[in-house]
């Protein structure tokens, strides 16, 4: 049977979703534990590859079973032996065709920004704290900007080799949310599927739109211009790891 | 001059506010911190010696140091010293003869539940995850009861020697914040001092009455007979110590 799983993880002391020799990883955990569940060596995929660091409130993943196990049972199992920062939200019986990165329809993105002045404790690994002040609206103008097909060539990460790099970005806004002594800033981002570091190089964009500067590297000063260039050079470095989080796998 | 410190902590990977011997304590790292600032032993003093896994977003500390150095200097020095779970908020001159423990009017501490079914990946150290539905009101009734100066002997830590048992409580109460895919309810009591224990007891005795059970063992089986009992063992064990924050302290 094929079972599909639905985690959460904290991602900062992991080196991302994929297995990697002699690094621990989210995939290494779960399939370790599905191993000792099931007796047998069990392979696990999920939707999006997470990077090292960054989080997941519903990374989706699918697994198939050497034998039968009811979904709710498992999902119990795994979580008594997971670590406290990995659990499973839920599990489900899927078709054996079904393929967690092939078939998804909509990914969900969220990126955290802290916007205070000093450093914060609570927030050290689950945000990107930016001490100037930032202004909300220009943010939003330039979110404004992603939405809709485009080539996001300036936006991938350096060395990566997709076939296309044309994708259709449906929701791009940011929220405020106002927390203990700071302001919070909450940027969602849905679209079918992303490229490596394309939301964590639009984020790091909107951020220096936000501080009052150009988006990018003159001559491309603005959202759209970055995206017409489709130049890796001239956008800036990813945002940091740590204020990303995938927050929804829909089929 | 002497200097007081606004601080916050996550004290997840600390035995607490108080120096211990072969322990790693919040006041371990400020006072080597110091030391390290002004060239010669440091003694830094608190409001609340808070417990191990007790987190401070707003702790009031104060210092005697032997050479003047201007606040906000110290502060940025500070942080750029302290580990990344400790930060310095606010610094500023006082008098000599402030005491950070005898002089506070108010202490104001908060105390987090998630109320979810599964256990949370990301408030695994910053609440008590309480799994079973909690009828807010009812909390809020109890709540109500401490209200006023009452004698919390039923509720101070065992083994504690305190000359009195008696505090007046002037703030007591639950909110409701929603968090993704779970119920955050935080409970705020504010107090001139408490024993030690006494908010997590209180906690754990509140959220008994949410689970629709008496809030203490028979006979006092309500707050307010608990309180009247005077007896520590009618009183459950205190709530765990990563849902506590000690918020402000007034002067």
């Amino acid at each position: 049977m094929q079972v599909k799983l639905r985690l959460e993880y904290d991602g900062t002391n992991y080196s991302g979703w994929q297995l990697q020799h002699g690094q621990d990883s989210i995939q290494a955990r779960l399939e370790a534990a599905l191993a000792r569940i099931c007796g047998a060596p069990v392979r696990v995929r999920a939707a999006g590859r997470t990077d090292a660091g960054v989080h997941a409130r519903g990374q989706v993943a699918a697994a198939r079973l050497p034998r039968r196990l009811a979904p709710q049972e498992l999902a119990r199992a795994l979580n008594a032996m997971l670590p406290d920062d990995i659990a499973v939200l839920d599990a489900a019986e899927v078709d054996d065709r079904f393929d967690p990165r092939r078939d998804a329809r909509l990914r969900i993105y969220e990126y955290r920004v802290l916007n205070r002045a000093l450093r914060s404790v609570f927030a050290r690994n689950s945000a990107w704290l930016v001490r100037e002040p930032l202004d909300l609206e220009a943010m939003n103008r330039a979110a404004a900007e992603f939405v809709g097909e485009h080539d996001f060539a300036a936006f991938r990460s350096l060395g990566s080799v997709e076939k296309t790099t044309v994708r259709r970005v449906v929701v791009s806004r940011w929220r405020c949310e106002p927390e203990q002594d700071a302001r919070g800033l909450v940027y969602r981002v849905e679209a079918s599927a992303f490229l490596r570091h394309m939301v964590r190089t639009m984020v790091a964009a909107m951020v220096e739109v936000g501080r009052g500067k150009p988006a990018g590297k003159p001559p491309a000063t603005t959202i759209s211009a970055l995206l017409a260039s489709r130049d890796r050079a001239l956008a800036p470095a990813p945002a940091p790891a740590a204020g990303l989080y995938l927050v929804d796998v829909l089929y």
